[in-house]
């Protein structure tokens, strides 16, 4: 059982510092007495500009029916979850996406920023509203029209019609445009018929469809007149009011996973199943009832992509989703470090505690900078996001870089979930393995974060191609000539910095705080150099090799871009850290007391320089760094390290959780009462007769 | 489910090969009409020493009885877990450890070489028989004497007394020596009074306790005639037979932990329980009836670490056991990536296999060939640890080296398991996050692998201590001036190759095979010697920096430490991948096939390669590589990737499991089953007048 309640949420910090021990740095930011955050301003900055719809949420979730329960059996989990869900619609908690008619809030923003938050509670909690509302609601919202709002929306939202969303099949996830379930219009009886026709063209993977889901969005290949008009979206009722199968449909279910219990994943197939010609979603495609096929956009591609794009806002949650679970993490470990003590310090008189070992520094501060980062590239991420949902700024250029920004921030946020709750369970040890301190149960839950609403791969290969196309755009219409002299600038190894890359190159103002990354000349300008130099300079690389493959045969092209593969997605990556470090570097701008910007500013370079160690060996191969200030790099990481180690703890009180948020016993004051028992236990022994002398002391007489 | 058998053991390779598609490289050892390697040549090599015991295991172990069931509820699975350890008796699978006058085997290698391969039934059967007859009947056997075995060890093998080992506190895991708990010595009733004094010092996360455990072997501070002489091990009886607590015995369940919940980890305190004198495990150190110490070892501190060293085997074990884990894993994820499809190539007929993508060769193979360095290096270890405890070669010299061998390899194997199959059940996407297919219940049940038995970075600083001592041997008795002239050399940067430090400079053959490295120069001498060099740099650099501090207070050497604390341990981990570099290279001298040596040759480099790229920051600012030959580098990664790709099934077939061992659907046939219904499903279609036309065909009309 956890003790949530025991650890108040802001002790005095001077309380943190022990009585005795020789510490390597200072503990605290008092202790430091140096600059110190305030940390009620930086709760507001990293909640973003939806902080209060979040706060209702973390206010939500402090009642204890939301939260997961550690090794509950996967059907009562199952039944809970649903339950939650139920629990959210009396709250509100499923109405923000939809329009007011239906009984929504129409706060596009806020309703991820909120949704977002549920991780907190329980991931399957989280997702499974995801799939209620997020998918299989969104699917009948942004891809049908009115006639189909008016009749499921409300529904949807008041949870009286749960659904799944069934896109991915057995044998296609990442390549949506290859499903193999068809949806067959018949004019005679104006029914289209949905059919699974083989095993791998079973609906896979999907929450709600093992048990609870009524009905179903089905992704199929529309066919009509004999023509396959791609990938379509169709309301079909999967089960009748006793939960029984509807007749033609079958199904699996998918059983015990990795994490998320709670969800009720299952398989769809279909045989032959007649639905009406008007449960088509038909906002970008239709079919009349003769049979004709109309859509308003003619290249089959680009509406496939349309619609696939109406669903981007499962990518832009879950990137806040992973970066809000992360930060539970690193409150956990970091909490336990500041309070855990292990080995004595060589210099006698207390054990050491762990965070002010150097290791243990260097394996949480940089993933806490990293972290810290998240929260501000995810709000301009919402921000974009609420901004075209809205309609406020709906085009298509604007959905098309929104796109690329959520293919481009959630592989890392998801990716930078699992290494930094694995870090962190490692560095709380035997205790970070009990259940009961959440880090094992967060990192099963948000494993498959990684790869579903789009593999993190596939993800990043799809933001290198839209890097290579901004790239070609440059040299649009350019002759031989001018290609010949850029070809040769980029042997020279010149670095090519300029017009038509602005992505890459936002302003970048320095808040005169970074002192000491001034004398490594290091300060933000450089990391914004290296940062970006390094993407411009391999997707330049990358598009020069591919300019081979244009004039190659389709399997020697093919056969090049495989080639480059890997690096493409890497560029990606780059690309995204850049964005990060830019979302970071922006962020600080609203900061105006001092303190607080020193020490944000000191978080700001330990994650752009860390960023710039992890590549560091590029940019000694492409001559950015030489090898002294390569060298250079490391030792002030360290430094930065030791500087924001006294912060550590007002850092991750930032985040704002309250303890029914954190839960873990161990940072919840369940390790500070040990360690204070066992001092104690040992001073009245010291001072009472009764100590035995050690062995080793005899010896030295 | 599983369908364990679907799959036959070797399929003729040139079945795996497709009839359509334009694959970038050949799929098939057949196809590359190239070597190829014999499999059962391969698997006898990489089982080893011992790889009859461990074909022995292999074989008991396709019994269902011993399979982990998915999802099942903890208290089902602790009862199942126990069951199967009264089958491994009935099996004698618990006997090889121990004298043949006990019912033993006297079998110390084979006896973990067997123990390492029950991680393919279930990691809880493995580490419950770890704890019952490693742990538990070990410190019995290496820390009690003759009276103790007598009354004791036939009970543990049989399994008719099953025990807790209870060493770790909740207070203190990875320092023993600051252990809480007490037992002092009452010569009155000539008894131990063993005594828990405070929360910190309950016994924790032990195996056996929560449930099972009859009895405890318990770590605690030796005091009589109030003097403390440090940790000993006591046999405490915990329970009745009833299952209930002794009197002045207490305990908690763990609950529910990350994995492993087969087993019935708990804690345990102590309320002034009195045991027989008798009850110290004697071997080291021993209380007369009068209370007098005496012990054959009179140094303390090595005291302490003899006792600890003679349990060396948990880490030996682990090392083998994480091999194993992380070769089913590597199975599973190459097997499906032979077989799963996903988007079409480009140039037109058919969707390309998983492993003919750059990316997935990138991300898979690699990890293979370390996988395959570290059956080679854990069958060295195997053999040095078989040499010490058979007692063929037991001198403190061995045991030393054992140990740093076992506390540098075993974090290696641990952390390369966790990386390994979370890349694993990313490549297989939303199918390797379904319990069945076995990845995620891998990859928790082997997380705690890298925290118990010794947490990874301790370990690890303990080899890079070990480096530093045998560094400092080389001076000891140097004058100031060699010490100067030996510091003039390293500011000058010069790499010192040379006496001293043999242990880094095994001599390496080269096999003549690697016609394609000679060419970039980065042939397997050249590989060692970037390896061994950097090991060597490293500690050079640390031991420079620590010179400070043998003349600093106490306080400012522990910080001069501290501060070089990150390094030491990557200096370390540095000298355990040489170490496995080098096993592998050894274990090539074994091999007479051409073709197989050929292969696992360019396996060999990919490795070596792959240690040099992660590490190629590091090798550019010390001047080991010229920027040119690092670039190079990746290229030639890429290029060993492509060679290796032919050979991948080969390589892990070369694992020699079986079904029974493999177990995953989407590795036993279901995938390739489900790509070819797809096949033949749209192949009629197309032969049949039925197949609707594409748009994108009309359109281009």
């Amino acid at each position: 059982m956890t003790d949530a309640a025991v650890r108040p949420k802001k002790p005095a910090t001077n309380k943190r510092t022990p009585a005795g021990g020789a510490p390597t740095a200072a503990h605290s930011a008092a202790e430091a007495h140096e600059a110190r955050i305030d940390v009620d301003t930086v709760t507001d900055l990293l909640l973003g500009t939806w902080g209060d719809v979040r706060l209702e949420a973390r206010e939500l979730i402090k009642d204890p029916a939301f939260w997961r329960i550690e090794g509950q059996p996967m059907a009562e989990h199952r039944e809970r979850t649903l339950g939650q869900l139920r629990l959210l619609v009396e709250n509100n908690g499923s109405r923000r996406a939809f329009p007011k008619e239906y009984g929504g809030l129409e706060n596009s923003g806020g309703n991820l920023a909120g949704f977002m938050d549920l991780v907190l509670a329980d991931p399957s909690l989280q997702i499974k509203s995801g799939v209620q509302w997020g998918l299989f609601g969104s699917a009948i919202y942004q891809l049908g029209t009115k006639a189909h709002h008016d009749r499921w929306l409300r529904d949807v939202i008041e949870l009286d019609l749960p659904g799944a969303f069934a896109m991915t099949e057995t044998g296609h996830g990442s390549d949506v445009a290859a499903i193999g379930t068809t949806a067959t219009y018949d004019p005679e009886t104006e029914e289209f018929v949905i059919h699974t026709p083989f095993r791998g063209a079973w609906k896979d993977y999907l929450g709600n469809a093992a048990l609870h889901g009524k009905a179903a969005t089905v992704f199929a290949q529309l066919i009509t007149g004999g023509v396959n008009y791609g990938v379509h979206c169709f309301f079909v009722p999967l089960r009748d009011d006793d939960g029984a199968f509807l007749p033609g449909i079958g199904g699996e279910d998918d059983g015990v996973k990795g994490g998320l219990n709670g969800i009720d994943n299952g398989r769809l197939h279909f045989d032959h199943v007649r639905i009406p010609r008007f449960n088509l979603l038909n906002r970008y495609g239709d079919v009349a009832a003769d049979g004709s096929y109309s859509s308003e956009i003619s290249s089959p591609g680009r509406r496939f992509f349309t619609m696939l794009g109406a669903l981007v806002q499962g990518r832009v949650s879950l990137d806040g989703a992973a970066t809000t679970g992360t930060a539970l993490a690193l409150y956990i470990a970091l909490t336990y470090a500041g309070q855990r003590r292990q080995f004595d310090s060589g210099s006698g008189s207390d054990e050491v505690v762990l965070l002010d070992y150097g290791k243990h520094q260097r394996r949480l501060l940089p993933l806490l900078a990293q972290n810290y980062a998240q929260f501000f590239a995810n709000d301009e991420l919402l921000r974009k996001f609420d901004a075209v949902f809205s309609g406020r700024n709906d085009t298509a250029e604007e959905r098309e870089d929104l796109e690329t920004l959520a293919a481009a921030l959630k592989p890392l946020s998801t990716w930078n979930a699992l290494d930094t709750i694995q870090e962190c369970r490692e560095a709380c040890g035997g205790s970070g393995f009990l259940a009961e301190n959440r880090l094992v149960g967060l990192h099963q839950d948000l494993d498959v974060y990684v790869t579903f609403e789009g593999d993190n791969n596939v993800l990043l290969q799809l933001v290198g191609k839209r890097l290579l196309a901004d790239f070609a755009k440059q040299f649009k219409g350019a002759d031989a000539a001018k290609l010949a002299s850029f070809a040769a600038r980029q042997t020279a190894g010149k670095v090519f910095h300029g017009a038509g890359l602005r992505q890459f190159g936002q302003a970048v103002a320095d808040f005169g705080s970074t002192a000491r990354s001034v004398e490594l000349g290091l300060r933000a300008d450089q990391q914004h150099d290296l940062l970006a130099g390094r993407v411009q300079q391999m997707v330049e690389d990358i598009a020069g090799r591919l300019r081979a493959a244009s004039k190659a045969s389709p399997a020697d092209a093919a056969a090049i871009f495989n080639a480059n593969q890997a690096e493409l997605i890497e560029a990606a990556r780059a690309h995204a850290e850049l964005l990060q470090w830019e979302a970071f570097t922006d962020g600080l701008t609203a900061v105006e007391d001092d303190g607080t910007l020193q020490v944000l500013t000191w978080l700001r370079d330990l994650f752009g320089l860390s960023l710039i160690e992890k590549h560091l060996a590029w940019h000694l191969i492409h001559g950015r760094l030489s090898t002294q200030r390569a060298a250079s790099v490391s030792k002030y990481i360290d430094r930065l390290c030791l500087r924001l180690r006294p912060h550590a703890q007002d850092l991750v009180d930032g985040y704002g959780f309250a303890p029914e948020h954190v839960r873990a016993p161990i940072a919840s004051g369940a390790e500070q009462a040990r360690q204070d028992e066992a001092r104690a236990y040992f001073a009245a022994l010291a001072a009472s007769d009764d100590a035995p002398v050690s062995e080793k002391s005899l010896k030295k007489k």
